[in-house]
């Protein structure tokens, strides 16, 4: 089972956490002069910066209304305003609570422990907030931020609470970070994958089939299925064989592999009407792996035993978490096991490697760095400690001898054992966790896995999990971000678009597409006709050509009279525009990049 | 949704039926003479013969004890004993039960209504039962028959209740059409997909997993995929696209399709334990399918819009109804669905019908029925019955247009629409519903699909269902035992396997199997590498072509120090062997049918 990377936790000592921690109080501040009967949940600094959640009553607030905002709030950092802190019994607190009418604050202090001291900070004598801080001492020590954003929040996360309107704000250092910051963002938002998935029609939702389960559009099946493919092929001329398992079992499966005692009550429970019977569906495919394992005898001459599977599993993830194809609950991976000797870890560890670093230097992601996860002291792992170290220290190794950029880290361990996972960077700097290879001595244990040796015994497998692109839907999610939907065009679910000059030519654009059609492209994946379209209709050349660059299309074939005089083709790319000659076009299109 | 074609009445004043039925009373009489205190469940007339289901006490009876059995009935034959019907009241009844300690017998006659006449039928005075009839006049009426066959069942099917010893007979007219039977029978025997399933190390199953759910091993799954794409590509030359939806929805989909309430409660239902919501799994995939074709708007020039999609489906069959690939809970549909306009059906239909053809040839199974299923009298139809009824003449023009051998029956058409059911016979003589064209007025109107025709107006589009292999699984069932596991040359998991003579030709072998790594087959589906493996083993010769013919291998080349020498190989077909040069082994191998 794979879990995503966790954002890292912000330092509270860090001045940057006191600023931003400041500057929601003086967006507080500047909310009660422009709103004073506004009511306030809470302020924290979050990473890259703070937000509010406040109640504006009857009024309507709308990212329209930051400028102003921000604008006073630039009015009460002039004036250099101090931040002081004080300490208040429980009663005073509430008798302040009550005397402003802030009735979320109320709330939060009647749940403190009697007793206990609670601090308040004042902003000069203009503004008090209950706060732990800490805080600047002033406001001259705030950097550059900027307001960015106007949100639905529910109070205390609970949608049977009021709704709150949250206000997001951004804040760095220096103005060169900010404006970084908010260029990364812009282009991030110009790349949204949601976005990009509906203009480019590669995926769709739909209410009646519910949040979290995206249907693909037949040009989304393409790039999904070929990305699956191209996975796949390099896996299978490393040896690997495909298997197909159900989506579903009964629980004895998770109850063997130790799944259910962890995370027994995440499943999605399938329950038969007709026969009472209960199953789950799977979120991961190890233990039915094992099962093809089990299902006949084994000797040394077939090990490694190689299974690969681009399957749906099924991860019964919270509403509210759910994003494009980012978090989506029915998740494809592209999963791998190998069930190996010992002594044979060191070689199936590199062959995985070096899938790994031919698939997304194909994808264009070739930086990637290398996070060893290992155990920590929880007791939530299972398998003999001693075992643990010999695999973590195997993990290591692996990673020095494939020349990895690593750094390890703690905790981020599968609890049947360690792993190495793969952060890629993608174009505008963002790192992704992907691919990850994860050694388990636990699994077979279980399962009671065996084969018989040169010697006639008995003899335990080691378990290899590892899935290249990760999940599909999360991989595309980064991908089409990655490339903002300028797909490579070995990829593209349409790579050509033959466009007509006129409707004078269509013998000769029987001619370029007899062509076409017997264009089969090898690279990186093997036998792929070459997908292209015509757009033959009445519509102006200018209105076709938009149309075929506003979907992105690689390649666009202008054909006209006098490309049919010359023999030849107008082809326009992204970054440039040729004629090529019939006689050279099939050649030229195979090259493409 | 599909549903299997039903088996067809026995007709109960058939002769044969009565034969049939009056050879379980003979049973029974032979049972009691050789176990005097048998007690007798009930004993029907069935397809092909009859049974009877039997407690034995503490007998264990066996297949073994047939031929005596048989004997005794044979012997009771010869006597030409009458059967006689007669007449008793209910408390008449009980009491003769309970003298002959009946108590299976005793239970039906309580049931019965009180003044009702009960019937009994004499076997002169060997033996009574009680019995409705009809029976033959006498013994000597009784024609050919044999008992084949012992199984444990359930008094009154319930799991609750005693296991009763069931003995299983067949009866036909002629000697000839028993023989026929029984030979049918044992090439059926030797045929079963899921003996051969194992044999073949194509698929298993789990107990951890469950019933019904199958895991297609390497070789398996090589089949499956081979059988999906070649369908997929069939249909894809006919301007079909891959979609991809995921197997679970809110039940709101199938409460918009008219599902729900026809078949709510055969759903698998999934459970949500951390949102708490409900889902159910895809039973099939045409309301999913629309969802796409709503997701943006179409006109008229894209219509014909073509979805297809190989996906598994989740239907909640009954345990006991399970078996091998047949009847399987995780059933894999090769699902198509067209949106068209009224005045293209005819032509969707035609390039349906054409593909069924085309695919059920290259199987060898070229001989198709077809079954136009219509609506009948109840009304668990919906949509208007004018609809229908244009629908249904569409149908039948279709079949008679494209040369069908078709036959009409009511009452097996979907809830949405009349159909066309593909009958494919095997090699042994037994027909299967396969592949069906479904016409469909119904979830178009229900979830509100349209396209913007030629005058800016929205229009309905009509929608097809097709499935050309039906569900993969099913048709695998049949397909291995149409073949006996002698896979096509095309299909062949492993199509090819090098045997050595022995250990001193291994740079033949590599001069051997560099030509097979260059083989590429394009028929009847394209760009498919060779599938070969090599046994340079140590064992005899004699036992590696054991191996490779226990295994079902198309094609065995021989490789020998002779062969090196000669520059060929000796290939062993499954009817021939031959020597064939190195130089034409390509163009040899990609000729195999």
């Amino acid at each position: 089972m794979k879990t995503p990377a966790k954002d890292a936790k912000i330092n509270p000592q860090d001045n940057l956490e006191k600023m931003r921690h400041t500057l929601s109080h003086v967006l507080a501040a500047a909310v009660t002069e422009l709103y004073p009967t506004a009511k306030f949940g809470i302020g924290p600094a979050i990473e890259n910066g703070f937000y509010y959640d406040i109640d504006f009553g009857d009024a309507k607030i709308s990212d329209a209304d930051l400028a102003k905002i921000e604008k006073k709030m630039r009015g009460l950092i002039a004036r250099k305003l101090k931040m002081e802190k004080r300490e208040a019994t429980k009663d005073e607190a509430l008798n302040w609570a009550r005397d402003h009418g802030q009735d979320y604050k109320i709330e939060l202090i009647e749940e403190l422990p009697e007793g206990d001291k609670i601090t308040f900070y004042d902003m000069g004598d203009v503004f008090t907030d209950l706060c732990k801080g800490p805080h600047l001492n002033d406001l001259s020590e705030v950097g550059p931020f900027k307001l960015v954003r106007v949100a639905g929040a529910y109070w205390r996360g609970d949608e049977k609470r009021p709704m709150l309107t949250r206000i997001y704000g951004v804040a760095f250092p220096t103005e060169e970070e900010l404006n970084e910051y908010l260029k990364r963002q812009e282009e991030a938002k110009a790349r949204d994958h949601r976005k990009l998935g509906k203009e480019l029609d590669l995926f769709c939702f739909s209410d009646l089939v519910g949040a979290g389960l995206p249907l693909f559009t037949p040009r989304g099946t393409e790039l999904r299925e070929l990305m699956a493919n191209y996975s796949l092929s390099l896996r299978g001329r490393e040896g690997f064989k495909k298997v197909w398992t159900p989506h579903i079992t009964k629980t004895d499966l998770y109850k063997t592999s130790g799944h259910y005692a962890k995370f027994g009550d995440e499943l999605f429970m399938v329950h038969s009407q007709v026969n009472g019977e209960d199953f789950a569906m799977k979120p991961m495919n190890c233990p039915h792996h094992t099962q093809i394992f089990a299902s006949r005898p084994r000797t040394y001459k077939e090990m490694p035993v190689r299974y690969m599977e681009a399957t749906t599993d099924y991860r019964d993830e919270k509403t509210g978490e759910l994003g494009g194809l980012s978090r989506v609950r029915s998740l494809t991976q592209d999963d791998s096991h190998v069930f190996c000797r010992k002594d044979q870890i060191k070689e199936e560890v590199a062959r995985l490697v070096a899938i790994v670093k031919e698939l997304y230097t194909t994808v264009g992601m070739q930086k990637l760095r290398a996070r060893l996860s290992y155990r920590s002291d929880e007791d939530k792992y299972l398998g003999d400690k001693k075992l643990w170290e010999m695999a973590q220290s195997q993990i290591k190794q692996a990673a020095i001898d494939n020349g990895l950029d690593y750094f390890e880290q703690e905790g981020e361990a599968a609890f049947y054992g360690p792993k190495i996972d793969f952060m890629a960077e993608d174009a505008i700097g963002r790192e992704h966790q992907l691919a990850t290879i994860q050694l388990d001595f636990v699994m077979p244990e279980r399962f009671g896995l065996e084969f018989t040796n040169e010697k006639g015994e008995k003899e335990r497998p080691v378990m290899l999990h590892h899935a290249t692109l990760g999940s599909i839907e999360r991989f595309l999610s980064v991908f089409i971000e990655h490339t903002g939907g300028w797909f490579p065009f070995w990829c593209a679910p349409e790579q050509v678009r033959v466009v007509t000059v006129n409707d004078q030519i269509s013998d000769y654009v029987a001619k370029v597409t007899g062509i076409l059609d017997k264009i089969v492209l090898d690279k990186p994946l093997k036998y792929n006709e070459l997908r292209y379209t015509v757009d033959e209709s009445a519509d102006s050349l200018g209105k076709k050509i938009k149309r075929a660059t506003d979907m992105k299309i690689p390649a666009i074939l202008v054909v006209g009279p006098k490309d049919a005089e010359a023999n030849e083709v107008s082809v326009r790319l992204r970054d440039k525009e040729e004629k090529v000659k019939l006689t050279k076009l099939a050649d030229y299109l195979k090259e493409l990049k």
